[in-house]
């Protein structure tokens, strides 16, 4: 329809008269550059454009017909005559990371991460959309650093974890993913130690924006090893030291406050301050008993958490709390990734949490994971074999199933894919050679009816052995 | 309320029985990092988390009586009894960028780069909304690279400005600003030159993320100085060219066609992949008529474009077109930097453009846009002294002016500021000491009356001189 290529005419600041566009049409003309077929654009067009009278234009391409330049094909328009050669200018493709592995879709997920979205509040969320759209309606900006009223309700309700802030020092992020990211971001000194096994998409952020990083070995069959962890931390000298305090992914271990207070200290000797992502605190009945670590030693700890899981993965909300100075700076980093989110999302979630639907919505939500959880933790018992072993970790949407060396993962992968079930076997998650040799249950996001299938099939296939 | 700080209490995942719990209070007692006046978890809570029965959790809280290591305050709980010093682990502040220089509210901004919000469709948006909610309704989950049926639309309404693509190398963003970010991201070798003044978030972009870069000097009186270009492309030798094609900012320079393939074939000759940011092409009556460079040799440019200024900032949508072969690469930096964009503006906006809304808003909109343009060249033709000069871009939200180098701009803005003029001097825009000596006038954010007024104030102020 638009009939390019057209020649693109822009002629010097001070340019006037019809020479001038005669000029500038001859020197692309001399240049031999020009995709072939090209035409002149209509007169009326280039008049417009360049702020010149349509008799202007006219002489000028009637000047560049007379210097057999061009030729009028009637109502097609005006075509530069030159026969330049077909350009292959293509420029170079540069050389990019490799994508994500593309995972295979219609499988029972028996590793999600995720809620059942069965479970959440879809209905009253559109309510809060279409109450916002009628008061206060669209507004034309974002805020960079978020909607102001919902970062005063985070961070009222941040008091019910014991962590005393104001709307000043909250930033509404995509999630906590962009929370972290804005994070490294922000980092002068890109160095971020972190738990290994670790979250994954943190782990692949990290070497995707040039942040080194080393893994810390976490067990969730045992406490943290807290004299290898010194020694590493010592001799790598991280910026940061991102922890998931609560139902760390994949392992789903939570730390002790006597383990988050012995890193408080390291982090105050060795000169390297903490990210806490408190992620799962919402999906634990009694969060409120389970102190995080912002709370225990004060503002320096930059705290992140989300509303994505436990809402409506779409919505995409989460939020970081940092001191006050840090504050200018985070939001700048959010700025250069995205200038700032769309804030309609953000106006509706504040509508949300002021209606009470967060409160009742957890009141409902938290007894049904602890149903998902209990059931899990029978039908491992009741099916698995004796030699496999499982976590306790009281909540949060993850347990972790460990094997004997001698399973070999990769092949017991194959088999239940074949059987419809799928499981997130991820070394790359893990710094070194892996330590567990397991994977992840996520309970949370199936039925009872589905979590039983998938544990069937599972056991099922360890039986067979390899 | 929550009355911490509570101690948090974790037990190996094969611990049961009440002394694994009196054996794991201890040893957090033993380590004396508890935070004074710590209390344990109520006993229904801590048998709920832990999955113990409540007996279990009243004999362990007995022994740990008996054994002098807590006392009970009756209705407030039982506390932890040693008396430890109060802790002051405070983790180390990391070592930030610093952030953005806040702008001075309350001024008439004289060199927005936005439209007047009273030009935008927020009212159709806000129907579209509605429509969505209704129908589909909320979905529960982001797409990675964005809404399928807005990735289709974007895909056939690109062929009016020549680019051949289809939604499967369409990818959502934030804006253009995360369309720069997410390739910055899946670049490997991160080095980047574009045009010097730069788009500044770009180039903050750029530093803040570990990218080096190179400033090509550009000129809006004049062409692009090629000789100049090539050389500093040879000694840098960037993985990529971004440009702004058309109405750079803050220049207002739109490329030549010939300009534009000399720049294709150096990228061939030279092995870099070139970034085509097109955020200007729509604010352009008969932009359909200025081939943009994807449209002029192919696939491996990566293209990009925006509808946050033209619709309404609020929202944050924009899209990057790339070759299928750098899609993966691509999405899987958007999934690092955010996983994935609120879905529910994506949804809105496809039915803006199913609608008809988008061509109907362009129809009204480039004629105002168009008025403005003329009537600032009218105004300051007017008022100006005869010292300073103005380009002619022909469209776009930006005319640059330009002073004598005796003209002290610093202590110009001052005098502004003070009459209520705000002006952007980002001297940070270049790479080098700067080759231009002025500022964009943006005429698309004011109406006539504003932009005469600010114009009067500036006339005023240059003609008291320094």
């Amino acid at each position: 329809m638009a009939n390019l290529p057209t020649l693109s005419i822009q002629l010097p600041s001070d340019a006037s008269g019809s020479a001038a566009i005669v000029e500038a049409v001859a020197l692309q003309l001399r240049e031999g550059r020009l995709p072939s077929g090209c035409r002149l654009p209509p007169v009326r067009v280039l008049a417009h454009q360049l702020g010149f009278s349509k008799n202007t234009v006219q002489a000028a391409y009637d000047e560049l017909a007379a210097q057999g330049l061009t030729e009028s094909r009637g109502r097609k328009g005006v075509f530069v005559k030159a026969e330049v050669p077909a350009s292959s200018a293509e420029p170079a493709l540069p050389d990019f990371w490799p994508g994500f592995a593309p995972r295979p879709k219609g499988l029972l997920p028996l590793s999600s991460v995720m809620i059942d979205p069965q479970l959440l509040p879809a209905e009253q969320l559109t309510t809060c959309f279409r109450a916002v759209l009628d008061n206060p309606g669209m507004l034309p900006d974002y805020e960079p650093q978020g909607y102001l009223p919902l970062r005063e309700a985070i961070a009222e309700r941040l008091d019910l974890r014991g962590i005393q802030t104001s709307a000043e020092e909250v930033i509404i992020t995509l999630g906590a993913q962009q929370a972290l990211d804005i994070t490294c971001r922000a980092l002068k000194n890109k160095r971020i130690a972190t738990e290994s096994p670790a979250y994954a998409i943190g782990k692949r952020l990290f070497e995707m924006s040039g942040v080194e990083s080393c893994g810390l070995p976490i067990d969730p069959f045992r406490r943290v090893p807290m004299d290898v962890w010194r020694s590493r931390l010592e001799a790598f000298k991280p910026a940061m030291l991102y922890l998931t305090t609560n139902f760390q992914n994949p392992t789903g271990y939570s730390y002790t406050t006597s383990e988050l207070m012995e890193l408080a200290e390291f982090s105050q000797q060795l000169g390297f301050g903490i990210i806490e992502d408190d992620w799962g605190s919402d999906m634990l009945s009694f969060s409120e008993f389970r102190p995080p670590l912002r709370a225990l030693v004060g503002t320096s700890v930059l705290y992140m958490n989300s509303f994505t899981k436990k809402l409506l993965p779409s919505l995409r909300l989460g939020f970081l709390v940092a001191d006050k100075r840090l504050v200018p700076s985070l939001v700048g980093a959010k700025r250069v990734s995205a200038l700032g989110n769309p804030i309609l999302p953000e106006m509706a979630l504040h509508e949300f949490l002021a209606r009470g639907h967060y409160d009742r919505h957890l009141q409902k939500l938290q007894p049904e994971l602890d149903r998902r959880y209990q059931r899990a933790l029978e039908l491992l018992a009741e099916l698995m074999p004796d030699w496999v072993r499982w976590t306790r970790p009281g909540g949060g949407p993850l347990i972790w199933l460990n094997f004997p060396d001698q399973i070999d993962l990769e092949a017991l992968g194959g088999r239940l894919s074949n059987k419809g079930v799928g499981i997130t076997l991820d070394t790359e998650r893990f710094f070194e050679t892996p330590h567990l040799h397991g994977f992840p249950l996520g309970f949370a996001y199936l039925t009872s009816e589905r979590l039983e299938r998938g544990l069937r099939v599972l056991a099922e296939e360890l039986k067979k052995g390899n």
